[in-house]
Order: C-alpha cells, then structure tokens, then sequence
C-alpha cells in the first residue's frame, strides 16, 4: 500500500511490494492471486463480518434497524484503520480498473445484505431496496469519512447519513 | 440483440449481427466500438434524458421529488420497449463482464444525478445520497417490470418502490 500511494498503482511491481513486505514473488502469489487483490483481500471478511452483524440482529430489528446494525459493524472494523483508508481510497480513485473492482464488491455486498434480509422474512423488493439503501450510505458515509478533515467517528458520520437519508425519502 | 438471445452473448460475432442488421462489419464498426456497445449505445442518451428531467424539475421541488421527475422520464422512455429491454436483462444477466459494465453505468448515472442535485443548490452529502438512493429504486423497479408477469407500467412501479423505501426508512 506504501508503494502504491509512493508510486502510483500502475508503477509498482509485485517483484516491489514483495520485497518491501520481506516476501519472494513466489510467497506473495501464494496469498494474493494479482497486485490488485492486495487491495481487495479485506474486502470478503469485512463482507461476512457486516452480513453476521446482520444476521445477529434481534428478530424484532425492522429492516432499516438490521441495516444500521450491519453499517455498525462496518464502522467498528473499517473506523480502526483510518489512516489505511485514506491511501486505498486515493490508490482506487485514481485507477479505472481499481474502481470497477471496488463497484463489484459493493455491488456483492448489496446482494449479500439482500439474501440476509430475506432470511430474516423481508420480502423481495423491500429487501433489495434496504440493503442497496444501506450501501448508499455506507459508501457515501465512508467517502465523507476519508475525505473530511478532523478525526470524527465513522460510526457516527454513517448513522448522521441515514439520517439524512430517512429526512430524505421522508420531505420527498 | 436478437442474435444474443438466441445463441448468447460470447457465441455471437460482429459479422454475424452486422449480417443480420444488413450491414457490413466495417459500417458496423463506425456505429460501435464493439458487439457489447449494441447493449450499451442507449444508456449515454437515456441518462441525458434523465438528467435533463432532473435540470427542469420545479425550483421549489425537494431533492427527492427532482429525483422523482428524473425517474418518470426514464420509466416513459424504457417503458416503450418492455420486450427490449426484458431480452437484454437475461442477456446481461448471463455474462459478468456485461454485468460489471452495467455497474458502471448505473454509477454513471448516480454521479450524474448527483451533479445535478448540486447544481440545484443541494448539499455534498444530501446529493449523493439522494441518488444514490434514486439509483436503487430505477434498479429494483427495473428487475421487477422485466421479470414480473403482465404488463404493469414501469413508472407505477418506480413510485411504489420509491414510496416503499419511504416507508422503510421511516421505520428504520
């Protein structure tokens, strides 16, 4: 991640990174199957951690109230790795095929939050319209997140933005 | 597009749909960059023309009630061509490199629709959130007009999902 923010994503070489990690080419591609999964390997842990959370929420929850469970959990991993955050968000922002990736994975994220709603009885269009809510805010509270100055709580920026969302939809 | 349904996107060649359209491959290739383009030539002008609906809401319209009007502009526009557009969901649907493109798009748009809430003096936060939240409905609307049977009209569902995440984030 060093090398990227130094060097641009594009410059840097896996032969780089595993030297500056201490790694031959050889271990490094047995734990990361390209220079970009470097970037997106969190990203299916943090995935089952927010649809656990999820899953955990009391069956009374209404689906909003699972949601925000789900983005409180985010917030609790993601918030305790600011500093990373900012640099993999400036690596991707500045690389096309980074941010396709990264759409992807929200894209999976939405579709997972949707399966667990529907575990919990939601029906069909209520649970894809919740959980694609719920990512709405979770990027746009995570962007804010990263790109604010100051050091405020992701949890807090992300519960401030359903808010916002619920003043939304409510005044429209 | 008749040409994807009937043997699949990858099996599909230029020659074959420029045969069928009665064109060369070389006139072919002054329309479309490639054989996806056929599915994606559209979506440049359907978000102008949703954006376009956005830019003339009334001033006095909420956030959410611009996003509204945008909708409607795309739901009369789509909705003309249900049997078109069911044919290229289940061809997209099939292939996930058209799937991602997609993705793309739909982020396309959200930034679009965003620009636009700005332009109308809405804050940062409030335009991405009512986009993307706007973006959500179109998407889910969308999946349930091309996979529901009978012939309801896709702006009809464009506002009860827009009135059922009301209601969702309400009791959230």
């Amino acid at each position: 991640m060093e090398l990227y923010v130094e060097r641009g994503f594009e410059q840097t070489t896996v032969a780089e990174i595993a030297q500056r990690a201490g790694l031959t080419a050889r271990t490094f591609f047995r734990y990361f199957a390209d220079k970009r999964e470097v970037l997106f390997a969190g990203s299916v842990l943090l995935q089952e951690h927010i649809v656990g959370a999820l899953d955990a929420a009391s069956d009374s929850a209404s689906p909003m109230e699972a949601i925000s469970a789900a983005l409180d959990a985010a917030a609790a991993v993601l918030g305790e790795r600011r500093e990373y955050s900012r640099q993999r968000q400036s690596v991707i922002a500045a690389n096309a095929e980074l941010q396709e990736r990264e759409l992807i994975k929200m894209a999976s994220l939405s579709v997972a939050l949707a399966d667990g709603l529907r575990r919990r009885g939601v029906s069909d269009t209520n649970a894809s319209l919740a959980a694609e809510a719920g990512v709405a805010v979770f990027r746009v509270a995570f962007e804010r997140w990263v790109s604010e100055p100051g050091d405020r709580d992701l949890s807090q920026i992300m519960r401030e933005s359903l808010d916002q969302l619920k003043a939304l939809t409510a005044a429209g």
